[in-house]
């Protein structure tokens, strides 16, 4: 991992090297960081964020829906294959997905079905913000939902993602004063 | 290169499976294909085409100036070092680029320089469509517009390049036929 960037350092970067560092803040979705790098300086890390959250509220609902296709099952045939990235790894780890009993596993496995059945895009949860439990009894919940909630409530899990992976990247001055 | 398809077996793909095979059709930008997968049946690969044209108009044009940062310089560093797409090593290989003489490639590289300094995103050509020659005037002509001129256009070769990328995964009927 490489060091962490005060934001003056962010708002020095060109923008390849700010699509290096920030491109996967929104998983496989690095149009995100490429769109907003023109609007620095940034003030701190919850203005990044705050620019990322309002380029994914301007995207059309289709490129919305594109967006939660871009994440990975939670537990899922890539997480079983290693084949995830390093900071979808980790968040489905906190999570406590990888110590799932088969019981567990069975049924967030076929409700991930059901959900990308019915809705066309994958069930999208902060899996830093939630442990296993919360996760199996949201995504039976989320099942009964409407697409339109759905892809509004999985925009705002993405945005939630976003900013924990961004806090990994940038340092929060304002946090360091407190 | 995996074998092409026919429109009936794209309109079966589910959405991880398009992903993956069209997710570089918009360099480094997988959104639009993860976007469209939902507008399935597609008539045609033109169809599949004008619905990934659809989806960058309705881009903001923050977004539109995104899909450009993901782009590389035209024989620029990433070519030197080897590390362009599969897509685009073919693309600029086609052009004509890795024949430039030491000076087309200063003046290509010096004007690139200029170019994104100017516009903060890189010039985009459809390579396969123009020679070297064509390359080189036309990015020094280029140069002298405005940015929202250039955000045009430089869209509009994206959707050219899009077709050409297209065709390389999809069999166009149509051409069977005649």
């Amino acid at each position: 991992m490489a060091d962490m960037l005060n934001i003056s350092l962010v708002n020095e970067l060109n923008y390849e090297d700010f699509i290096s560092r920030f491109g996967n803040v929104v998983e496989h979705c690095s149009i995100c960081a490429a769109a907003i790098w023109r609007n620095r300086p940034f003030r701190d890390v919850h203005h990044l964020h705050q620019e990322i959250c309002s380029f994914l509220d301007l995207l059309p609902d289709t490129g919305k829906e594109g967006v939660l296709r871009l994440h990975p099952d939670l537990a899922g045939r890539l997480a079983e294959l290693g084949s995830l990235t390093q900071e979808s790894t980790a968040e489905q780890k906190a999570a406590g997905l990888d110590t799932m009993t088969p019981g567990e596993k069975q049924l967030l496995g076929e409700t991930n079905i059901k959900y990308r059945e019915k809705f066309g895009f994958p069930f999208v949860i902060c899996a830093r913000q939630n442990k296993k439990e919360a996760i199996l009894k949201g995504i039976v919940e989320r099942l009964e939902h409407s697409a339109a909630e759905e892809l509004n409530i999985g925009i705002e899990e993405v945005k939630k993602i976003c900013l924990l992976r961004l806090l990994s990247i940038v340092t929060d001055d304002k946090s360091r004063n407190m």
